[in-house]
């Protein structure tokens, strides 16, 4: 089973977890959005994250999911998030999930964290509970945790544990932390992998400041393949005709709470997952925003008609 | 003097502060900054708002800063943002700009505020202080207060005070909030005027959702004046053509904190104030962010010619 | 077995999890523990709560603690702390634990909660998880959870869900809550148990407001014990001396983070259990810390002389 | 004038301001009040502080409570907290003060701070701001700022401003930054002044671990004298039976928002101030409250002859 590495690029999609109206899980439609994701392009998945609805699953409704989306996944590396209030829940879903073929975890500071040293701490702490031969993916969110990690203590932590491989960076205004990550490499501090979330919404700047890709969960991955493509290839201005396009639905689908419905919703039109449905608590699409939806969907097509 | 009143629509620019490279207050792009919002179609103008750089201000500046502007706005309405730690202080500069010929003021809550009737009690105190006869926008801006306005305490702050005249809306996600409060109306509460905020990213649904119009400090003023007059006569499709030529750079400009050096760019860039200077503490953009913000500007413009 | 219900009183101690120098369960600890307790007049006890390092446990710990606290309390009843971010993970530690002879369980309102309706839907979304069969404790500690709960919001959640049986009242300031409770059950609202926690430093005025007992893990019971006792036999002035002996060390005790540390070293050198230690990550005391707390004890047996 | 220095020491009371029961400012209590605090044995004053109702004073009025109080303490330092959102208004009321003989500004973080370069930024812009020549107080009170400074921080900001003399401890639980703080002095960083507050809840501990003395409000200053008075002179037993006596009611005091209606209440009673009243918005005492407080102070006054 493949590991991610320092070295990790591409598109990881954040997956959803899919749900029947009735609430339970759908593991029919696992296998089918595996499927899609990477018929898409993907290049890994990521599962079991804030927007997976994680909270929402019991234990072993977690480890059911991480084994029928490793299974299906194959050769592909599937990162499984793993934050939780402490640590000793975080050691338990890490060694299950390790065990079943993840290719690394990824773990999000608790909100309670404020100065530097307590964010180390944490890390370290992190480390020692899942072992120091796990990958760790360090996701930076703190529109979301609230806790903030400047560039100087994220180099810290990076010094410290070469098993944190990945960043998944989401700090908002976040371009400079990725110049400052980029150029402490250039003067020698080890390579981390750097993929970017927030929606998408900085993909082609993120790219062009030094990202391997991206990990989040956009109901159009091939958006993000492309993007990633065209920027590796130093294909900017095509990179962003092609984001440009999407952006007025990414911008739309980045709505905290709400964005998960709008991104179900498009999941479930498009073919990968049989029902939109949230497991409770759960914010629904009202009829106004299904109509919006349509519209912003139409709007793109057009547009990347007029792309090709 | 012009009063605002539940009936005000339009393009209400957010002013920047124009400093000068040492800091001290431009006095000299005032007027050029307000001919400039007022040429690119503005109604009106807010001031001393979060994005005003008000709290950098002394109290005698932000009174210099509101005489000069209203009197160079002429017959156009200027509101004023007093948000303050304390009633006072509130009381004490909504005295000063409303006698020298202010619109109204504009009051956030204090990020302490948590229940429902804690944020009623609030702004109840604020309309005692102010005097019921000064006309008061509710800013409603949880990203940055972390004040959280359901639509239900909204109503009844609403109900409770006829002064509160105007909201400046920008709860994040809050379409579904600019709906609630058109149907409340629609059984016969009374109107307010809702004008909204956050970078103008949602302006297009939100005028259709029944907004009427923008209250944000985007560079390009005519982007608001345009969506908002082709949203009016219910041109939406041309709204949503103009919004999208804009919105790469409105999204890029969106990121917090570093949003306002990039405001400040543009505008002494388009020439509407001598420097992009903000007093400290302030950040500054790198030289990559510059790069970035130019080639935004530049596939704008290419754009913006295709539409026209 | 027995479950709590709206008039549970009496002392329900917080008990501490035990553990080994290496961090491992010290299962031959619990039996000791609990006897403990019971001796000390506690009427049950409450497991698994914020000060039992609950979130350091794998729930395969969880349970085994829940087991064996419940076995060797015999017919006395214990309440489970359940708090969790999601309410899958509520819902399968309630069932768990019900099912081998919980009294009942807690559940503190999840962080994020800001608006009045938000507090009141999570409740009901907590009822309907755990079936509505389930006594349950609504723990109010905005201290610690940082969401506020108004005695209004507070009462409708009581009047809407019959299983929610008490209230660990923990609010600070929270005097009036306990004021507000009783004055709307004389007027006619259902009766719920009220059992204070934060420490304990305000029994004496909470039990005459109305309070019906203590759920804090003080690691002298007695205390807690002798004032609820002293207090409902109306010997006010008595039941303050008690506590007036105690409150130097309770006050001490009452620091956050620090105070599990003086509260397991207590126990230990009290006998109830072999090791002060605690999980990581945790606060240990320093020298000079331990010196203080043994000053204090030292004062505090003299004054209880002095009492007798 | 005096200023205050790194050797400062002894007893600053936190000055309540006092307002009319029709919430004018009360400037004939003024110097009733100043003498009250001195006759009960203050060095100093602190005033314009949280509890000192500052951000209910228009600029005017806190000017005029400054000149007021500073003239009416003669030789006697008073330091005035200036605390504010931004940075101008901090200079400008600095400057005002400063002129009129303050012996020093006292500056909390604003609760946006995040990791340690933040704040260490944070407190460089207030030196630059105030000028190097003015002596500031430190204020590091996280239950209420929100902000952490860990001893390393603090350390740093000790190291780059020497105009940073003193510090207003408290931190919760906080005595271990005390010793961090001298442990490092010990090793060579310059000396600062460390004054408690919190409620002068931790007051013994906090002069047997190297605190120079109290800065807060209390209604019974002679407490506070008389504890570090004996803990100056080793007589820490002393010490700890005079504290004994008060702590039921400084526990009561200390209780968030209520305690300055109580401290008003202690001081009105005591002849300190004519009226309990607070400027809007305030909590009253309900009469329980009252009660409360008024058996608390009996006791306590039993308690204290029973020293003598």
């Amino acid at each position: 089973m493949p590991l991610i590495t320092s070295d990790s690029q591409g598109v990881f999609v954040i997956a959803v977890t899919p749900f029947n109206e009735n609430g339970s899980l759908d593991t029919n439609s696992i296998d089918r959005m595996v499927d899609f994701y990477y018929e898409k392009g993907a290049d890994g998945l990521t599962i079991l994250g804030m927007m997976g609805e994680a909270p929402k699953l019991t234990q072993a409704e977690s480890i059911e999911v991480a084994r029928q989306t490793l299974k299906r996944s194959g050769s592909r590396p599937v990162v499984v998030g793993v934050s939780a209030p402490g640590l000793a829940a975080i050691g338990e879903l890490t060694k299950a999930v390790m065990d079943i073929g993840a290719a690394g975890v990824m773990v999000a500071p608790p909100s309670l964290l404020r100065t530097d040293d307590q964010i180390i701490g944490y890390y370290r702490n992190v480390v020692e509970t899942v072992g120091s031969d796990v990958p760790v993916v360090l996701q930076d969110f703190p529109l979301s945790t609230g806790v903030q990690i400047s560039s100087k203590t994220l180099g810290a932590i990076i010094e410290a544990h070469p098993s944190i491989v990945m960043v998944k960076h989401e700090d908002w205004p976040g371009l400079q932390k990725i110049t400052d990550l980029r150029e402490a490499e250039a003067k020698g501090r080890r390579r981390v992998s750097i993929l970017c979330g927030n929606a998408g919404i900085f993909l082609p700047e993120e790219m062009q400041r030094g990202a391997d890709g991206a990990m989040t969960g956009f109901p159009y991955p091939e958006m993000m393949v492309d993007v990633c493509r065209l920027s590796r290839d130093g294909r900017y201005e095509e990179a962003q005709d092609v984001f440009d396009a999407y952006l007025p639905l990414m911008r739309y689908e980045q709505q905290p709470g709400l964005g998960l419905a709008v991104r179900k919703y498009v999941l479930a039109k498009r073919g990968a997952i049989a029902s939109a449905a949230q497991r409770r608590p759960g914010m629904a699409l009202s009829a106004q925003a299904v109509a919006e939806v349509e519209k912003l969907i139409e709007r793109q097509e057009r547009k990347l008609e007029a792309l090709t």
